[in-house]
């Protein structure tokens, strides 16, 4: 038997794994091992639930488990897995966030973070180059932070920064200017007026009565509205995006590039073809 | 989506592992995956592949992951399983070893041998009662010694134990005695003259050239010859019992009786509808 009816998972299977909490809710699982199927692989892609602050435990065991190829790391755990990897790749350097992580030969693991490409690589295939383009970005949390970086190396003009927490977007600012010095960063209240792309990067739509992350009063037609969130799809903001005309990219999107960006790394060849939207 | 294919493990998908090194040959992913799918469970079983020595480690980390629900426990972890428990069932106590795991509702794990009463379970659905018979017992590592506190339970009628390695039988012969003071045991060079009973509980027939674990030529026709050993299916010992016109009991019927006592300890119920032999 190989790959694909759950009927078939063997003692030969390969695993691969997702870390968070709660996992219920997440599309990893079902979107590798939908592509696992379509490919013919005798692999198996699992939620794992592991709560805040039992990361280092349960890695030292997964680590010692020696048909387990790879990992997606997600909430709460993106900070905390930096440090547990034996070798990092430059994004999750200077982002001090992970989201993929994988067996090498020697038997170390090493991380890299696909959050922000994983977001550029949606926009860009809504049609949307963040290339010469100016960007205001709400939200400069982890997510916010790889996004940040992401930008600036896809070559944006001009990038405004803002975030409820005080001092959250100076900081990113400055690491952002220590990366890129050439790239204008503006900091404070800034509003939607004269943006081409408005991202949003905060939790703000995840829970039903959530405050918007913006004013969509300010939002003029054509100007594009991105949001992290994937679930729901279709947040407040995408919503109020849509009535006004905005083309929108939704937090699916991003989710789809980051998994697309992480099956790469995994080495998961062919993952394109047949692959949703 | 629901159980069944491996397209189909989602977010909410439980989980179920073995833990055993090497994991490849091993046939309970198939079994339990089949069963779940036969069942419509949203579930999956996992082989997870542990060195010797990484038990402790690992298994730290798993019981921190909220979405595991049960394990099965195989070479060559059984022994050393036990310690890492927070409670034992009576012949994982009596026997030093444990097969199967699960969660309990306050969190903590409980286990408990089923290698055992498989094996009894694989006889006695082959249609042969160890209940009155006289057994001859080759072998007296771990599943030499499960079997034989499943066979003193079952009411053989007399027990004899061989095993290569000096004092084993006796210790084993020992720990019986305490459990069970009415029934003779013997131990010693016997052969299986005038055995009902002749069971192999050592290693020898898993790889090709091994010795015989017994003359053949000291074998009956009418005899039960039974093997521990389930892949390959028809040891040499089989083999030759089978040419001289024994019944035999392969390591396959012991696999799936143990498979069933484990399931039913894992509260996976319908196991038996449609499940193999």
């Amino acid at each position: 038997m190989s790959g694909g009816i759950t009927g078939s998972i063997t003692g030969a299977t390969r695993l691969y794994a997702i870390l968070g909490d709660p996992v219920a809710p997440l599309r990893s699982p079902a979107l590798f091992n939908a592509a696992f199927a379509r490919l013919g692989r005798d692999a198996a892609f699992l939620p794992l639930q592991v709560p805040e602050g039992a990361l280092p435990e349960v890695w030292a065991g997964l680590r010692r488990i020696g048909n387990l190829d790879g990992l997606v790391i997600t909430m709460p755990h993106k900070a905390a897995a930096l440090p547990l990897l034996d070798a990092l790749g430059p994004t999750a350097t200077l982002t001090g966030t992970v989201n993929t992580a994988r067996r090498r030969p020697d038997g170390g693991w090493e991380g890299e973070m696909f959050d922000g490409e994983g977001f550029r690589d949606g926009l860009e295939r809504a049609g949307h180059t963040p290339h010469g383009a100016r960007v205001l970005l709400v939200g400069c949390g982890a997510a916010g932070r790889a996004i940040g970086f992401a930008l600036a190396r896809a070559g944006v003009a001009h990038l405004a920064l803002r975030d409820a927490a005080p001092g959250r977007a100076e900081a990113l600012a400055a690491r952002l200017a220590e990366a890129f010095p050439a790239l204008p960063v503006s900091t404070g209240a800034a509003g939607p007026e004269g943006r081409d792309i408005v991202v949003n990067a905060t939790p703000l739509g995840l829970r039903p009565g959530d405050a918007l992350p913006l004013d969509p009063a300010a939002l003029r037609p054509g100007q594009v509205v991105a949001d992290v969130i994937p679930n729901p799809e279709v947040t407040p903001l995408i919503a109020a995006a849509r009535r006004l005309g905005c083309p929108t990219v939704t937090g699916r999107a991003m989710h789809e590039g980051q998994a697309r960006l992480a099956a790469a790394y995994l080495g998961i060849a062919g993952w394109e073809e047949g692959a949703p939207g």
